[in-house]
């Protein structure tokens, strides 16, 4: 696609080759919802049975869409048989239009798969305040119904992307009770559409029989320590959505308490697709030559940790200094006193690419700092701070601040 | 100076004529502590009798001279006899050594001035992590104490700076039981020192008769509007540091309730000079080309609507689209969104320049983006929102995120 941005220089070599997963078949589709010329509708359907859970911005101006979803999980408790999700409007802050839109968005789907609205979950990222033109998407759907395909997983995710440079998947295997089970994901992260915000979205489909109860304790667990340890800008979206579905279709035995000893694998499996998805997040952050991240130890505890981890990922003057290159660690001095967690100035250490530079409220003195400039040099930085007073820990990522995120943001209508 | 870096745009015309208020004087020097070729050396001294209060960074990681201040004013109860301010040396993550270099500042101060170390509050803006030489502190007091004036404002003022482009400072009278008294202040904003981030300092200085318990209240009071409203990038400095000091030369009565009626006119003086001091820092952020006034109206109480003021202020992308000239309300429901304070989707309004752009959970329809834009073209850029669930309100002061904030915070040293 000729107008697609340059792809940023941290995206991996190619997208992995995510195997079909039993009981699930995509299909993406140029609607022109997002302008034409590009995939902007991407259809999971999902086989009679599949249990689903979800986590959803905390945003307090929610999309319709993440209104539909958080109401039609309640009103099925996890049942899906389909995931629709376009790209280039958000349909967000449209009011009661917007709600009707997501409403014959369902109902399209629902229509052409045989089964309720309610089973139908819905995500839509792009410009924010826009009325959502619903025949597109039913035209869209009538078309996606006859290409669907258990491998299209580099499609689906391309078509999510609003201004992603890369599509971005993950899978993985795991055994329950010893069968082999498959995770598979694919995610889009912080990019701009005009006139509006990214939206951070994730779809997660494994063949395990797992009930949406289980689903949803696993999937909780895992997005805590991968995608909400993601930040590009700090900026929350109206419509971030994760959706983990899982067909049924393994032939384990059933699992019904999420801390069985038989999930440990499958718990792994889940936290490493989430977790690569969120690298990749950041490695696609609005302007990025570089991905950071962060190791925070020594925290009350691992909530205390991760909002460290997120001040200092979320810091401009951190980030502008692995932009410039700069291993200027006062930053990330500054950046934990301002976390508002408990920390011990006297005893914090701070370390940039496994070299010690800071520790017991000093500098190190007579720091070498031709291995922190090499370190710095390089396109993924590691920083790690200990701040001295538990046994919290947390890992985070991001990207540097670049004078591209400014132009991409500033300039978008100029 | 010819190293200084251009003013910035926001810039008022010229420094105010700020008459002396007796019972202070003040002197600023070149000590070469900034690199030389430039004043980074202030003396305020008080006149015996004088009384103060403070407010300080919340960071966990305060500077040596912020855990002075702190101490000394709890083992005065409130007396000063001096101020001194240093630019180009935070004294910040020095350890016992900083600890020590304070001390000796203070003491320096002390011997000369014939008081205790106690009643000398110190500040320190510049390089993090660097252990801060006094002698050239102490042969700089020496030259200072020569060379006391009172109305010696602007040079106080311009020696506090550190990339601050102009020096900030402003006045204002009032009556206190009918005998008119003066406030006057400098401050400094967010500059950068290489390596290291900003310092938001101010020294206020009253000749009302107020003991430090007033003080004390009617200054947390106006910091909490004020000061504690502007915000350049969100980040927090290690230093930040606020000195209010009253000189009790007026002839008014003696007045101990700061809930006094008497105190009105005051209190009001108070406030707009720090509110005046708070835009200048706005008006003076790094790379900053318009200034943003946010007003928010309708939250649960006043302390919600600052954070949600914050939340618009610290947005990456609402304050990218401010720089590019871009009308961009949707970024603004995004940032109320995530500042976690109750707000009332369907009822939020929005209003840009006064003009109103989105009301109960809709964008305007038809809106003419005429006048919207010569308003985004100008210097000064008002935004305000009514989050519709009670009557708390604040005023916050940002200024918008330019390319030139990343080049001046990623490339110091390149």
């Amino acid at each position: 696609m000729a107008h697609d941005p340059p792809r940023s220089p941290l995206a991996p070599a190619a997208f992995p080759a995510i195997p079909a997963v039993a009981g699930a078949r995509l299909a993406a589709a140029d609607t022109g919802l997002a302008g034409g010329g590009r995939r902007d509708l991407t259809l999971i359907e999902l086989t009679p049975g599949t249990a689903v859970a979800g986590v959803f911005t905390s945003s307090r101006m929610p999309s319709a869409e993440v209104d539909w979803c958080r109401a039609a999980l309640a009103a099925t408790g996890g049942a899906a048989r389909a995931i629709l999700a376009n790209a280039g409007n958000a349909n967000a802050f449209t009011g009661a239009a917007g709600a009707a839109a997501a409403r014959a968005s369902a109902e399209a789907v629902a229509e052409r798969l045989g089964c309720s609205p309610d089973e139908v979950l819905l995500a839509s990222t792009g410009v924010i305040g826009q009325r959502l033109p619903t025949e597109p998407i039913t035209r869209g759907v009538d078309r996606l119904r006859g290409e669907l395909a258990g491998d299209a997983w580099e499609p689906a995710a391309d078509a999510i992307r609003t201004t992603d440079t890369f599509p971005k998947g993950a899978w993985a295997t795991a055994e329950i009770d010893g069968v082999p089970v498959t995770v598979a994901g694919i995610a889009k992260g912080s990019g701009m559409i005009a006139p509006d915000m990214g939206t951070m979205l994730g779809f997660l489909v494994t063949d395990a029989a797992l009930p949406a109860g289980v689903l949803d304790r696993l999937l909780r667990a895992a997005n805590a320590d991968t995608f909400n340890c993601v930040s590009v800008d700090g900026d929350t979206s109206t419509s971030d959505t994760v959706l983990l579905a899982a067909t049924q279709q393994a032939d384990h035995a059933a699992v019904t308490d999420p801390g069985d000893p038989r999930l440990a694998a499958f718990r792994d499996a889940l936290h490493c697709v989430m977790a690569d998805l969120a690298a990749q997040l950041a490695r696609d952050g609005e302007g990025a030559s570089r991905l950071i991240t962060i190791r925070v130890d020594g925290a009350e505890d691992d909530g205390a940790a991760r909002r460290i981890g997120l001040a200092i990922a979320n810091s401009p003057l951190v980030k502008t200094a692995v932009a410039g290159g700069d291993p200027n660690w006062g930053r990330i001095v500054m950046a934990v006193g301002k976390a508002g967690e408990r920390a011990d100035r006297d005893r914090l250490a701070i370390w940039i690419g496994g070299h010690l530079v800071a520790r017991e409220g000093e500098g190190v003195p007579e720091l070498d700092e031709g291995p922190l400039a090499a370190h710095m040099a390089g396109r993924e930085i590691e920083l790690a701070v200990d701040v001295g007073v538990g046994t919290g820990a947390a890992r985070v990522w991001t990207c540097d601040l670049t004078d591209r995120y400014v132009a991409i943001n500033a300039d978008y209508r100029s």
